[in-house]
């Protein structure tokens, strides 16, 4: 028996302990079988608890899956900073190409956690807004390898977007097998050519 | 009452009217709701068979998906095909351009059914290979841009990839709003920028 008696547990600290739970169980759920499996219903029973106490935390299965892939965002955001920051003296096409790698390393390992990110379609500019915070940080990470080589905002803006989106089109087609069997080594090619065009083009020495 | 006393219909030529009807069926199921809503059960109730006849011509579920998927390929590969040939004059970077922005239009015309093919996951390699035809068709008409501009034709493929995928990533992340909502001339930006590079370096005149 614990000394301390302990007090009855406040129904703030309750719904704090099981959204810590839930955000762990919809992980493993992610992890393991993908989107299609992260089902309300499911979650609450592994959670012991009732759907109508999920609703009640997370608003809606969106907002669930909204969540769980937040922090996907966050631990795919952390990855490409610790890379940035450790590849800070290279050359702009050596600090893309760092990035592009690690995202790269990050999808294939994360595989099913990763493409729930992208794989849920969210229709609500609203909701759109609300992730918005996680995607204009991994954005802000590739802009700002690009600060001494293009002075508009908004071109880089534009720049960073279109490197961001093709690397992650490289990236999705060959995990998903959907230009013929993955082969890293060819995937880390077809990233290369379109990181070393820009590189050269950015930053001409 | 027709003058022609009508035959009874041969197994075969039922079975190839009711595949024409299911493709037709499937079809409409992948334009209005996308991939998750194509369903045997349901494609063989619209058809009025069994599910056990749809199993006996497209073997199984996946059968029936790739199947589908098939054909959006091919009315992709015949879009992209006669904007190639309209094209064929140009330069380089003309040419990849106008396949570049075909691939956006079709794809935000056709956003569900598009959206499928690349959905879809097949784990098992020879399925893979199976649907191979198609996606070597839409490689072959990006190298036979290339063709001038780089001799080594395992080199021309690695080029055609990476292209392929990084529009086709610009484009999917724009038409899911996944790094904002939709913007159609942002999209075609963000392509330029990656086509341009790479006609500058392929064709430098």
């Amino acid at each position: 028996m614990s000394e301390r008696k302990a007090k009855p547990e406040s129904r703030e600290d309750y719904r704090a302990r099981l959204r810590t739970q839930v955000m762990r169980i919809a992980r493993d759920i992610l992890h393991r079988e993908g989107l299609s499996a992260l089902q309300v219903r499911r979650v609450a029973e592994e959670a012991g608890c009732s759907v109508g106490t999920l609703y009640n935390i997370f608003g809606d299965v969106e907002g669930l899956v909204l969540a769980a892939n937040a922090e996907t965002l966050v631990e795919l955001g952390e990855a490409l900073s610790t890379v940035a920051r450790r590849s800070a003296a290279g050359t702009l096409e050596q600090r893309l190409m760092a990035l592009a790698i690690a995202y790269l390393d990050y999808a294939t390992i994360n595989r099913l956690r990763w493409k729930a990110v992208f794989e849920h379609y969210v229709a609500d500019a609203s909701l759109v807004e609300a992730n918005s915070e996680h995607r204009r940080r991994l954005l802000a990470l590739i802009e700002g390898q690009l600060t001494a080589a293009i002075d508009d905002p908004s071109t880089r803006a534009d720049v960073a977007r279109a490197l961001f989106a093709a690397v992650h089109g490289i990236v999705l087609l060959a995990l998903d097998n959907k230009l013929g069997s993955f082969d890293a080594s060819q995937c880390e090619r077809e990233i290369r050519f379109i990181v070393s065009l820009a590189a050269a083009k950015l930053d001409p020495r």
